[in-house]
């Protein structure tokens, strides 16, 4: 059995994505999500699952930074959770006065509290699992909590599928050291980080460099480096998979740009979406011009 | 004396922005960054306060979906702010067993509690400034707050300038309705937010038109349209005042590849960085240029 750690603490959404990306292995809350990156680092585990990007939040810093820092480390796999919430109860209370959670989601359910609990007493918590040891304990009347909360703590399930906005979903990805990659399915995304010159044009000459080869970009993010007023670290995703041979030829025409340039993986979408390929910017295509280049190279063709 | 709307409430890091940017004028704390702008668009309020990003957390998502939809607002000034707290006490306290305050701030001072305050008990807050009431009621014995919170709640000041990321800074904007720009400074920030077609290559074609007019980026986002699936937003900050040739030449440019192209403002950096100018890329260049090509087309010149 595989160890799997997850920035936790246990009962939040980052289990239940940990749950679907690695079924039945062994799953270990860390305090952090850096903390879970370098207990894979560090061999204690085999891989860590971590959020990397809220639909309403936009992208976790914390993610990326522990991703570019220190010894690489590639996604193997990613989740989209929808986000939405449970509201738990001890058995038989009568009255609702008082509900918990992380003011993170209870800003999420702000409408739904005033609309089904009227008048009720909102009460931060450290995180939605310190809510439900709350009301476990009976500091609060309920706890607003990720649906597999109640795996751990048997409350009573007052309302499921609790949000104001219906469509928010968070993308976790499992990542481990290097290794065997994924196979390319056709539907894939790759991620990279470059570290680069903060000179005029440097972004332009990268995306560039992607744009020439047909290749659509799924996100783009840029955060400064701490150690190095005035440098930027580019965290680039996009459609396709290492293994074919246009995405092969980008990241290498990429890595001449770059300082540096880190592989972060190819794997799976979970959204399915199919890489776009269009005319003339087909794998064969480039197949075929690497085999017509290499025939000039020889005096074969001209 | 205007109006300015702050995100607030009273007591945080928005409010102490908003003491600098609009020194003198009546501050009105509103409850989220888009209720802060909706006030400014309706005429309630002259100017809001609000938070665009943060070196640590990064962009401020709120910040950015608000100022694109709706009727266009530009920001006219900046300001940064170095992110440290303040530790408040009731006087008179003899130990402290509990301190309060948001979880993000006391994710911010962890380290400092566990060298200063060895054992302390922590309890999240829905915000700072709502820790500071609770020490002042009795709830807890202290709380970690914004410089500015004891400008209203009067506890005594155990420590000032605590952060565990000495050089954690949040800037901030204040936003207006269309009208007047401020005078180009020669050290300049221009913001654009463009809707382009989810087609491969239209970011590169948009950064493109900058890089080849010498223009610095100094930040970049792309957010999901969350009306259109498969539209993305760019905001784009580049260094540069729209009065500048160069940069009015550039925005005409990025207005022809976009289905939509807001202006959010030019005004002075808040850090004094003076714009990038290379050679041949001068504002001179652009006006000799246009001088010469106006000549062409009389037939005065070839």
């Amino acid at each position: 059995m595989s160890r799997i750690a997850y920035f936790g603490p246990r009962g939040t959404f980052t289990e239940q994505a940990a749950r679907l990306l690695a079924a039945g292995e062994e799953l270990v809350p860390v305090e952090t999500v850096r903390l879970a990156m370098t207990a894979v680092r560090e061999g204690e585990a085999d891989a860590a699952c971590v959020p990397i990007e809220n639909s309403v939040e936009g992208v976790v810093p914390a993610t990326l930074d522990a991703l570019s820092e220190a010894s690489p480390l590639v996604a193997v796999a990613e989740t989209i959770l929808p986000i939405h919430f449970s509201v738990l109860t001890r058995p038989g209370t009568a009255q609702i006065r008082t509900v918990a959670s992380h003011p993170h989601a209870l800003a999420q359910v702000r409408e739904w509290l005033e609309a089904n609990l009227p008048g009720v007493h909102t009460v931060a918590s450290s995180s939605t699992s310190a809510a439900a040891v709350g009301v476990l304990e009976g500091d609060f009347d309920a706890a607003v909590c990720a649906p597999v909360a109640n795996e751990h703590y048997h409350l009573e399930v007052l309302a499921t599928e609790v949000a104001d906005v219906t469509d928010a979903a968070t993308r976790f990805l499992l990542v481990r050291r290097p290794g065997e990659l994924p196979e390319p399915t056709g539907a894939d995304r790759t991620s990279v980080v470059a570290a680069a010159a903060n000179r005029t044009g440097t972004l332009a000459e990268l995306l560039t460099e992607l744009a020439g080869r047909g290749i659509n970009l799924t996100r783009l993010d840029a955060r400064p480096t701490r150690s190095n007023f005035g440098e930027y670290r580019f965290f680039i995703d996009f459609e396709g998979h290492v293994a074919e041979p246009r995405v092969l030829d980008a990241l290498t025409a990429l890595r001449r740009h770059c300082r540096t340039l880190r592989f972060l993986g190819s794997h799976p979408r979970a959204d399915g979406t199919r890489n776009t390929i269009e005319a003339g910017f087909g794998n064969d295509d480039f197949v075929e011009a690497a085999v017509w280049a290499d025939a000039v190279r020889k005096g074969d063709m001209a």
